[in-house]
């Protein structure tokens, strides 16, 4: 078990750091050079030019000026002064609402962590009973922790009732979020411009039909279903292959350039590379001939495959985005079912344009739910057989087992520091490598599981790795690296144990979870704010490949808020938190500090750097929510669970109304707020619609929307499209008098 | 343990009983007298007029044609005669699905059956494992149920593939079955007459307006939110004061005819009563006189509270009968979100005019939901506790209970006969006892959850009450009933041991089953045909109360099917034969005779006799779907849990695929199927629109709508508003040529 001084040691160290990154930050984030990494949002959004177009040469790549490097630490400050509407216009909505998360954290536990070492602390310290118990060894922490409160004591009235304390707290917090949360989305969703999703329907299924193409079908069906509504729609090419093609091309126009520069520094050396594979074997030949010849290929292979992709009606795949005249149209069939058979005519919202996953439109309601089947089955082996390499890696990291297994290395691990090093900061490690292999294969498999936008894969990898968490990191820590007292006692025990042996093992791994809040936490979100890798890679591409200034707009990567990963960590914190919050109060600070540096350093990251890629209106708060309530009753569980094995009479059925009222607190939310956050409702819509017919009566929206929804490879071709098809001023399709009649006031109306 | 012989001699005893009850139903239906009893069906459809109207006296009473008495069992091929497409017409969807139920456990079962008997009775029976352990005792049945073979035995894995293929072919049945009601229920609604349900939306929860009444305030948000569509509403009056009124002023008119008619025929005593409860005590007065006088004054008080409801702003609730110019607009706003607040502008369909439970129109949110958490608590307490007089009663039921508490009885007991019968028979009537108990709890309780159709509610009560009929009459039988072998064990085991213990106790309970099968199935149905309580009541009222013919008509009670009850216990036989199928094969043959008993019998009722209170469109199937899946996983967790103690190699990985695969199919048929019973297409809802703008153009829907949602104590009362109510005779609407036609040629068919 790791003493105290373990942990502090771990401590200096991880603080020691996270203040390296941080120096490091401060000082390069000064150099005009490294300027499109830490400010890369300014220049997208063009506010800020290049710093070349001034000064002398050396100006524009060190600074020299030394004031500046005296304010270091000012972009603290400057991070937390933007007001947050103005943060929503600057950065989106998911953003804005993103780093809530963080004060969310705060908001929650610093009253709880006041109150706790105001009260448990002094109950816990006055308990006593690890002293009294010999031959046991026990560190500081231990002491201020509910396990030296002797059994059937009456101070675990004490934690009974701070875990009613905690657990009313939290709800309350969490119900004001949502409050808050909900009212921003409205309010950011009725303020917004117009835009192309407010007027579309993303159709997915569209029934096969011998005599019509599809784009035919939908039109008809949609024009005798939505007679008053229905405005236009587009069909969904299958231009995955057309993708792929592209994306090659422009690596291969990487590589030619990379090498041109190369001839051009050095022109004595014909630069050579090999056709096989990252080029490292097959044939020797002349790197530029090779390029420009494959690029060429390459060229005229996308001319062919888009002009298949434009004349096949193959590759029109079953889905549409139907547009309406009006919200209220779009809102109507987004949210009611079309034909008796659910499984085709399938409506949802679209996405934004920019948030449309296109592989994913295509897929058959039965192959769906096959593919959902079998990613299920995969991720229950994938979760639970990743335990066994941890639990080996970890029962392998401790000083016994390296004793054990490696007694060359005794002398050295019997020295002071590296024993410490080992306890403080080598579990920590082992577990955050596994982590960082993970997302991908999460966010593949959700891929599989045939979501139809990016932010829905987000949110369906983030449900992945957030039970991926629970089970390996926060239960396999706790029982598995104490496999060696409760191992063969677990083995044997049955699933209701669970809370028990949990709960028991609980309060021993505190210090392990602490050493994990300074290592992942600390000095990972100090890591972030230096953006190694985007840093090295745009420092790379501005010595190779940059020529012209476009180029080097191209070069930097702003990268994003990742939500698939950063959100279910965070909710370890919490869950974390929430448990030991009555069991080790010791533990909070380092989560608080957690809290307010990440709020600070991710605020500063979404105002200077980040660009979305998508912006879905918070959508991803219902999950956060149930997330951490998730964790709440996690929580009262173990502690139910601990606190049965303390001989407490009446504790069970005291601890038992807790999580049932958080399930209901939760059904009661969600039945409250969550439909904010799926459905749009017609109220909203037609205020919008009203008052955009007042101000603008005279807007075009058919050619406003026309090619809003195109697949990203046709942006900016000219898309030589039959023009007639979804022509409707000339079709007499429209069936009834009545609908006509209205289809035309609502067009005299100028919608 | 029973015997063989006991189960045979209970097997004859309720064969007998069933014979008896069906003899009696033969004659007694024969009689004219009880023609209104057996017949009520054709009398409401006034298509069988009352047999007194010709023949001499005593022939309107006693049918003396010894030939009729001849083919005394011809009702039952009479009651399979009738084709479903014409008893859907004749008796509604509801009833035509509700009995194939019965069916579709006759499907389920019959191959499953035959083929346990090929292979499984075989296998089982040359195990003799039974024969070989000494001091045991068995029987019969036992030598033919999975105990026989020996542990290890390869020959478990006939009842391992035997496990697949009971999953497969139930899974197949379900499907196609949940595919067969699926398109009944969508060509019900298609082919159905106009009914004012399609065309309207119940709304509630509408906000409170300083400004406007209800209904002003129901009419401005729906004509500006549904500008096209919005056609009229209809305001809920808080009626249910007026309707307590009504009814005590007919029950006090049914006792004054009473006495009227004992002092006709006995015109010496004057009749006397007493004020007091129930006329048991209290002031003794003449009774005439007494009835007289309470009717005026009850008839004062329903004119004021009448006037009161009808003037007072506050008898409104905040819930509105909203109607639509079309089904598209209604289906539109039933399927969309209105407000931004989720909470307020709840819309649902409207339930049929009949359907609707007017107690429960406004309860606001935040109250509903603590209902719901209140009656789920409440729930989980009736359920638990009931447990205990359950086992304390089986518990002395048993030989050695009675032997033991009352000492003086067992010369009695020793005789063979009446042991045979405490053992085979009193522990299923015990069990049935507590039953007969339960279902008004349950409906009392779904009332408080704020259910407001009646067909909700017995949805919701029957959810509850198969549950209960699971943890008390299933789970409780098999682990209480064997108490005295499991408890203590069963104390110290944990949950994941709960398949083990109930799937080893359970092959030692099929005889007990067998038992209950008998007694609450067969004959229970056999007492079902009988009506033995509307026929007690009817003769009665007939005697006392029934003056002119329509007092008559008004004394027939035809009931109707009680779905909130009878469902669950059907369920109980689904899953008694899911479960036994592998271990017990034995059983089968008792539940199929059950359901093909049952089938012909409620065939004959809904033919003959009930008058359903409201017609759902079978929107009960997807519970009937999802509790014969719960059934088969239980039934699959249970062999897991047998089979795991029984030494065989790999048999819990090959079975945990099993509710794996179940769960999964039940999902995909959600997602295949249930849409079409809670939602209503576009599609369809704009073929009828357009049919009926064809044929009907001059059709005043406003009219037909005006009062079609009035609570039913206004219904025939001079609403101070133009009549032309709900008279379908003289509404040129109503095309029910086709229904007329068909109901007819029954008659000729003199089912």
């Amino acid at each position: 078990m790791a003493s105290s001084e373990d942990i502090v040691l771990s401590a200096v160290l991880n603080l020691l750091s996270a203040f390296a990154f941080l120096v490091a930050f401060a000082i390069l984030r000064l150099q005009p050079i490294n300027d499109r990494v830490y400010f890369s949002k300014w220049y997208l959004k063009g506010i800020r030019a290049s710093p070349r177009s001034s000064g002398t040469f050396v100006k524009k790549i060190v600074n020299l000026d030394c004031r500046a490097y005296i304010r270091f630490l000012n972009w603290m400050p400057a991070a937390l002064r933007m007001p947050e509407p103005e943060l929503i216009d600057h950065a989106g909505l998911d953003s804005a609402v993103y780093i809530r998360i963080y004060l969310l954290g705060l908001k929650i536990f610093v009253p709880l962590a006041l109150l706790s070492f105001a009260v448990l602390v002094p109950v816990n310290w006055s308990g006593k009973s690890l002293e009294q118990t010999e031959g046991l060894t026990f560190s500081t922490i231990d002491k201020l922790s509910i396990s030296n409160v002797p059994d059937a004591s009456k101070k675990f009235w004490a934690h009974l009732v701070m875990a009613y304390v905690v657990t009313f707290w939290t709800c309350y917090i969490l119900y004001k979020e949502y409050n808050i949360i909900t009212t921003m989305r409205l309010q950011f969703l009725a303020s917004e411009n117009r835009r192309p999703d407010q007027f579309t329907v993303l159709v997915r299924n569209v029934p096969p039909d011998p005599d019509e193409s599809v784009s035919e079908h939908v039109e008809h069906f949609f024009c005798v279903n939505h007679p008053d509504h229905y405005l236009t729609h587009q069909v969904v090419y299958n231009a995955n292959n057309l993708a792929k093609l592209v994306e090659k091309k422009k690596s291969y126009k990487n590589w030619l350039t990379y090498y041109q520069t190369k001839y051009e520094r050095n022109p004595k050396i014909k630069p050579k590379t090999k056709t096989g594979v990252w080029g490292l074997w097959g044939k020797t030949v002349d790197a530029i001939d090779y390029y420009t010849t494959e690029i060429e290929k390459l060229s005229k292979e996308e001319t062919i495959e888009r002009e298949k992709v434009m004349s096949d009606p193959k590759a029109i795949v079953p889905a549409a985005f139907v547009s309406f005249k009006s919200r209220w149209g779009a809102a109507v069939c987004a949210q009611t079912q079309q034909s008796s058979n659910p499984t085709i005519w399938l409506t949802q919202w679209a996405p934004e344009p920019r948030d449309v996953y296109w592989n994913n439109l295509s897929i058959p309601f039965v192959e769906l739910n096959v593919r959902k089947l079998l990613m299920t089955v995969a991720f229950f082996f994938l979760t639970f057989f990743f335990m066994i390499p941890i639990a080996f890696v970890q029962s392998l990291a401790s000083i016994d087992g390296i004793e054990n297994k490696l007694p060359v290395l005794r002398p050295l691990i019997q020295m002071e520091v590296v024993k410490s090093f080992i306890q403080g900061v080598l579990p920590g490690i082992v577990l955050k490598i596994f982590l960082v292999l993970l997302p991908m294969i999460l966010m593949a498999m959700s891929k599989i599981e045939g979501y139809t936008s990016l932010s829905s894969l987000d949110r369906r990898s983030a449900t992945k790795y957030h039970f991926f968490i629970l089970v390996n990191v926060f239960l396999g820590s706790i029982i598995t690296g104490a496999a060696f007292e409760q191992l063969q006692r677990f083995v044997d025990e049955p699933p209701s144990e669970i809370p028990k042996t949990v709960g028991v093992a609980m309060p021993l791994k505190a210090t392990f979870f602490i050493t994990y809040i300074m290592v992942d936490g600390w000095a990972g979100i100090a890591a972030e704010i230096l953006r190694l890798v985007p840093f090295v890679m745009f420092h790379l591409k501005n010595t190779f490949l940059v020529k012209t200034d476009q180029d080097r707009e191209q070069a930097t990567d702003p990268g994003s808020l990742n939500f698939s990963v950063s959100e279910p960590r965070i909710q370890l914190y919490f869950l974390l938190g929430l448990v030991y919050s009555v069991v080790t109060p010791i533990l909070l600070p380092f989560i608080i500090v957690f809290f307010a540096f990440s709020y600070m350093v991710f605020r500063h990251q979404i105002i200077n750097v980040y660009d979305q890629k998508y912006e879905s209106g918070a959508s991803f708060w219902p999950d956060v929510h149930r997330r951490i309530l998730t964790g709440l009753v996690i929580s009262q569980l173990l502690l139910l669970g601990l606190l049965s094995t303390k001989n407490i009479a009446k504790s069970t059925p005291v601890m038992i109304a807790l999580p049932v009222l958080t399930i209901w607190f939760h059904i009661f939310c969600k039945g409250r707020y969550e439909s904010a956050f799926v459905k749009f409702p017609l109220q909203d819509a037609m205020v919008k619609d009203t008052l955009e017919r007042a101000t603008e009566p005279t807007l075009n929206l058919k050619a406003y929307l026309k090619d809003a929804y195109v697949h990203p490879v046709f942006k900016g071709v000219e898309l030589d499209r039959p023009s007639a098809v979804d022509d409707e001023e000339n079709n007499p399709l429209v069936p009834t008098k009545r609908s006509r009649r209205s289809s035309k006031s609502h067009s005299e109306e100028g919608v």
